[in-house]
């Protein structure tokens, strides 16, 4: 069972004033409780389902506690329709200030309002090997239970910097490239150096006005056709892999 | 106000077997609505706030039936968990059989469930002007609502076809590239000509073992991490802008 103190407390984390105040966030479902149990984090409680907590006891005991209880509870304290495993909660690590990553690939969100794109951006960063995001004070929180959903465990190896980014671009000496409609093709691009900043814009907005003149390099994904844009979450997939795909072959 | 008989109609079109017999489907949202209204599709019917009908009045004129109403009915009768501004009842056209599609390129669904997946990759078609999309009969029906509001208008754009596919590609003579987590990597690729099959398989089992037989060239993302999988329509996304920047280059 969940304690009535727990439940409080894990409905509570929905919302980011509680996990501030706290210093905590939930995580929820089989595979991300795993990968979370897996990592250097702390995990302050596992709550399971009797056949999760048989299964993975060994890992478990890495909380410190370790409680049983019913699908019915799972669903009811957390955020997800359906929940046959577990449920964790776990301590949000120090932020570390950012510093420059000099020759490697830095992503840089300006205002990403959707849980789900941000959990889809984090998703994607980790694909192509890029450990630092610098995202805007008010970019969505990546504690928010919507964001680690969507980010299926890839949080884990993905480092979110939450800071004012325009300062830190204008003193950087590396290429800054940024998605805008009418940039130059990531078709076309020939890279001058493998690494530096990408940069991707607001859903309704695009980029801040006010980073433009810092941004060195404006890219834009062909369309073969009208349509008038994509998802932030596809575009930053598809900039990435041009990106890698270039800083692979400018390096042969 | 929306009559009991349509409210009654537009809730059962949330199922696929109310669809099939009526042959009608619903579209929500103000700019989802503007593009079917704009399209050559069959409109019956459009429900709309004062403020939406009285600003595109002329426009709403193309459907059978123009009702006023408030935005509670329209949350009332749709999927949306708000909508300012319309929903409208539209026909279902009628299937054509596929016809290959000789020079283009033309994506293959196998079994994709999720309704947001194939949304998005309607939009991803309609984005690189992949005009065909053929898809196995047990693919997530294109007129589900979620499937229509993750698509973005970009449905009336692109054709879906739902049959047998293997016997359309067996009968092929165009390259077949299928997604595979071990096949050659699309940034080493060279296309022999453009166009051909790009087939994407189930969110959890792949391409069915089925099909791997008239996959002539199994292709893969290259991942810069151990990160495991991307999720089915980012991957659809990467695919195709390397397929059509391969496409472009090959003509030069």
């Amino acid at each position: 069972m969940i304690s009535q103190k727990w439940s409080k407390l894990i409905r509570s984390l929905q919302q980011k004033k509680y996990r501030k105040a706290e210093q905590l966030f939930f995580v929820e479902g089989e595979k991300s409780v795993l990968e979370l149990l897996h990592s250097a984090w702390k995990v302050r409680a596992v709550f399971g389902t009797e056949q999760f907590l048989q299964q993975h006891h060994a890992l478990c005991t890495k909380a410190d506690l370790i409680q049983q209880c019913t699908e019915h509870e799972l669903v009811q304290v957390g955020t997800f329709a359906s929940n046959n495993a577990a449920l964790a909660v776990a301590e949000i690590p120090v932020a570390s200030p950012f510093k420059e990553q000099p020759g490697d690939w830095v992503l840089v969100l300006d205002q990403i309002n959707d849980p789900g794109n941000l959990g889809t951006i984090i998703r994607v960063a980790d694909w192509y090997g890029i450990r630092h995001v610098l995202c805007s004070s008010d970019t969505v929180d990546l504690y928010n239970p919507k964001v680690i959903a969507a980010a299926k465990g890839s949080f884990l190896r993905v480092k979110l910097y939450y800071q004012d980014v325009l300062p830190v671009l204008e003193q950087s000496t590396m290429p800054i490239y940024g998605a805008y409609l009418e940039g130059e093709s990531v078709h076309q691009l020939k890279l001058s150096k493998a690494g530096g900043y990408l940069v991707m814009g607001n859903e309704a907005n695009g980029i801040n006005p006010a980073l433009k003149p810092v941004i060195s390099h404006p890219v834009t994904i062909p369309a073969f056709s009208d349509t008038e844009s994509l998802n932030v979450g596809i575009a930053t997939a598809i900039l990435c892999d041009n990106l890698k795909r270039l800083s692979v072959s400018s390096m042969v």
